[in-house]
């Protein structure tokens, strides 16, 4: 049964700008404290701003303080067992910053909420599946971020994730930093082979079906990208790029290496659209499928342990 | 009338091993330094490797430098006007390294020999068209290639370019550094604001229709990137991951800024299947047609003038 945390405020306002209302119990968020197993869908009122100073595609810092407020009382009721994972709808990251909220985003707020010792980005569709060794970061801060470690990581992050996600083990593939991965040492600081190659070498240790590195130019033509269940890539750019291209309205956003599932919608907040009634909610919907998926196959893995 | 400048001696090896004879008349290299307008197809033959040593499919230094020595002769002919553009195929990035050449590929080597101010490559297809400010370099390195004046060098090349093939004034585009192309500022050292901002500012100046910077990872959608005839990259990877996804066969790798026309293949060498005889050459007509197309535009804008 879903349970939406919001402000009933705001979506009162949604219903006198011409959307359908939400037809379901409305509890203030003290009722929620003591509220027992959830039997029916709920709408968690958590008062966090005042449904008449939102001006619809307008940053506010009062918009981005409540949405962090959403965020967070859905976390604390994921890690309390009281739901059993949190899908998200996009925020606007300046609203975030200008709410003095120190996160650049949902995956960010997910793991340091969770107290996650490790977690990563995965984007998960029909087409295509990535994961990123690093997210919301600067381009030139990428190299930086690279460690045989965070790769081997994200790889493990990565393998556990689609297993569960498509019920078997997968094969996978990861990317190289630089132009045609390198080229044996003739691009780059050999990032490949100080990172990657290692941390490739670890995880097939361990069990896992990888190869690479992977000229990232040629890793996401249609005859090589179905060889792989899910491309491990280094940066932001590097898996969104592809992703969006073939994925663009059904593609979910799951944070990996958390103790809760998390899954997303992979768009963002288009305030341009804001309150007209025209968004496409596929992506939202592929998000609370893959939530679902991923729920069911941690509750069987419990029953079968 | 192509001229074909390569070695008989490997063309024989091509033939004994089952690709049908190249039916044209073979002249040296210094027969070739006497001869008259092209008037039939012809093969000079440069004598840069003896066709008995090479192994198909293996990385050589003998090769590496006889595919330097053919790059060499037609560039030479196309400044003396002799040619009226050079279409090269795939060459060896590792058996050039071998073989000492300074330069790391094509792009680099025409640049150099036909002593252009200004440079750089552009993919074009009819699904996608990006050009690059930085090319074959690594990762790390492209935040310090960056400048105002290289970006609006590479928006000035590409809007000329387009416009030659299209026949009209182009659309152009022009992509972030950063993931959400900084997202004002939230992410990286604001290379946005430093130096694409006044280099578009410049462009318009100039009459260049140009948009950006864009989210790198929304511009390349069915949706954006059809807004646009050409989009400018950064980095290799940004431009080439798109285009090779839409564009893996029928790609042709232009190289802009040149006194002389040259088009490429968009493919690697595929040593893997060397003189199998089953390479797909819709990239290589490809390439011929887009030569052609920039030729006759060039000799039509020389009678208007």
């Amino acid at each position: 049964m879903p349970v939406l945390f919001g402000d009933v405020g705001v979506l009162e306002r949604l219903v006198q700008s011409g959307l359908p209302r939400l037809e379901c119990r409305v509890i203030s968020l003290e009722e929620w404290e003591d509220h027992g197993p959830v039997t029916e869908a709920l709408v968690v009122d958590c008062g966090a701003v005042d449904g008449l100073s939102v001006n619809p595609g307008v940053i506010s810092a009062g918009c981005g303080k409540a949405a962090f407020a959403y965020i967070e009382q859905a976390i604390r009721a994921a890690i309390a067992g009281r739901i059993d994972g949190v899908v998200t709808a996009p925020i606007h990251k300046e609203a975030l910053r200008l709410a003095g909220v120190p996160y650049p985003g949902h995956t960010e707020i997910f793991a340091a909420l969770t107290g996650a010792r490790r977690s990563c980005m995965m984007l998960h569709s029909e087409a295509l599946t990535v994961s990123m060794v690093t997210t919301h970061i600067g381009y030139a801060d990428v190299p930086g971020k690279l460690s045989i470690k965070r790769v081997r990581d994200v790889i493990e992050l990565t393998a556990e994730a689609v297993e569960r996600l498509l019920g078997r083990r997968p094969r996978l593939g990861i990317c190289g930093l630089n132009p045609h991965a390198g080229e044996h040492g003739l691009f780059g600081q050999q990032e490949e082979e100080r990172f990657i190659v290692p941390a490739l070498a670890q995880s097939r240790q361990e069990g896992i079906a990888i190869d690479g590195p992977l000229p990232p130019d040629a890793c996401f033509t249609a005859g090589l990208r179905k060889q792989f269940d899910s491309i491990v890539t280094l940066y932001h750019d590097q898996g969104h790029i592809p992703f969006k291209m073939l994925a663009f309205e059904t593609g979910v956003n799951i944070t990996l290496g958390l103790p809760i599932i998390r899954t997303s919608v992979d768009h963002g907040t288009a305030f341009d659209i804001a309150w007209k009634g025209v968004a496409d909610p596929q992506s939202l919907y592929a998000a609370i499928g893959a939530a679902l998926r991923l729920a069911r196959s941690g509750k069987e893995a419990l029953a079968q342990a």
